[in-house]
């Protein structure tokens, strides 16, 4: 099974299947069909069988998915089944309502360093993190071992940044920054603003 | 042309070529190649020059693309030359970071009203906005005939709100709680959550 064929698309899609079916396992389901997965996340049956398919044989005709069985799968196909440390870029209202939020540990993600440049945020804590000089990303990502960032600095320092934490050996960036950046093309760079998501929606809105 | 048949997964790399134009525009150039957007981007010049053919000739071989031509069609394609209305349901500290946010205006949205359930919150301003009692968001959000919502809430008031945003006309929620949620088939939805984008760079992260 060759992964690095499977469309980006479907790949965009399996976290949102594997977020409604751990809804639906913390409810004490332990079966569901594509149908009833289709109606909880808002996308077609037919797709969500496509979409499985490229990784193997999930369910039977007629019975439907095992729920414990398909998330442990989508938890291995996305290589979240154990945690991932990140790093935390910008210390603004955004990064500490990133840094308070209680659900990234058990879904294969965990926050270990937050950094930001402003002399007032250095060394004070945000729940129970220490903000650590920005000056030092570099160093500490590199000894830290950290492969993912979560980028929350303005468009202006946004580019600098993300050539410390690359330089450092980090290969994916998740920017809530308002600017385009460049990483080389070993490093994964993801966009998520709520203009890009706008966006994308009102060429739906209007097209029909 | 038949808007309809574009895949999604093209659609939702224009708002990133858009931003990137833009920037090029703010800083005085005029003319521009796929390489060169490309490299800004993290996307390549063959995968540029592919999507953009979706919708017409933007550029000529060896002169390039004409960059507030582009930026216009771009507009155009995505539907933001005029400025949609927002409301923004859910006013916790992300809330309070988007409301802030100075930048939706300039590229196609304007948040034009705000609503949270918490009784220490209602009747209080954030930047120049009041915060509205969410007992009154269908009514109020169909008098202002607002068509797209970005939801803030906590996962277990989500599906409720939504319900009422598209009782009221809503057509596209960009939704910021961590939960599925369901809608009508005439209803865009889209999710915006942190652990959907590491979940999804993770995948390529181990892959190769």
């Amino acid at each position: 099974m060759n992964k690095v064929k499977v469309p980006d698309i479907i790949i965009s899609r399996l976290p949102v299947y594997l977020r409604a079916l751990q809804y639906m396992a913390a409810n004490g389901s332990t079966t569901t069909s594509s149908q009833e997965l289709g109606e909880k996340v808002g996308i077609s049956a037919a797709q969500i069988r496509k979409d499985l398919s490229q990784f193997g044989e999930f369910g039977k005709q007629g019975t439907g998915y095992h729920i414990p069985f398909l998330i442990e799968r989508l938890l291995q196909i996305l290589k979240v089944e154990h945690v991932w440390d990140v790093v935390l870029v910008g210390m603004g209202e955004l990064g500490n309502a990133i840094l308070r939020y209680q659900g990234f540990e058990n879904r294969g993600f965990r926050i270990v360093a937050c950094f930001d440049n402003d002399p007032a945020k250095i060394g004070t804590k945000v729940a129970d993190f220490t903000i650590d000089d920005a000056k030092n990303i570099t160093e500490k990502v590199r000894a830290m071992g950290i492969k993912m960032a979560m980028l929350c600095v303005p468009a202006s320092t946004a580019q600098d940044i993300t050539d410390k934490l690359v330089e450092a050996g980090v290969k994916g960036v998740l920017n809530y920054a308002p600017v385009s950046l460049t990483v080389p093309s070993d490093v994964r760079l993801q966009y998520i603003h709520p203009v890009i998501g706008l966006q994308r929606m009102a060429y739906y809105l209007l097209a029909k």
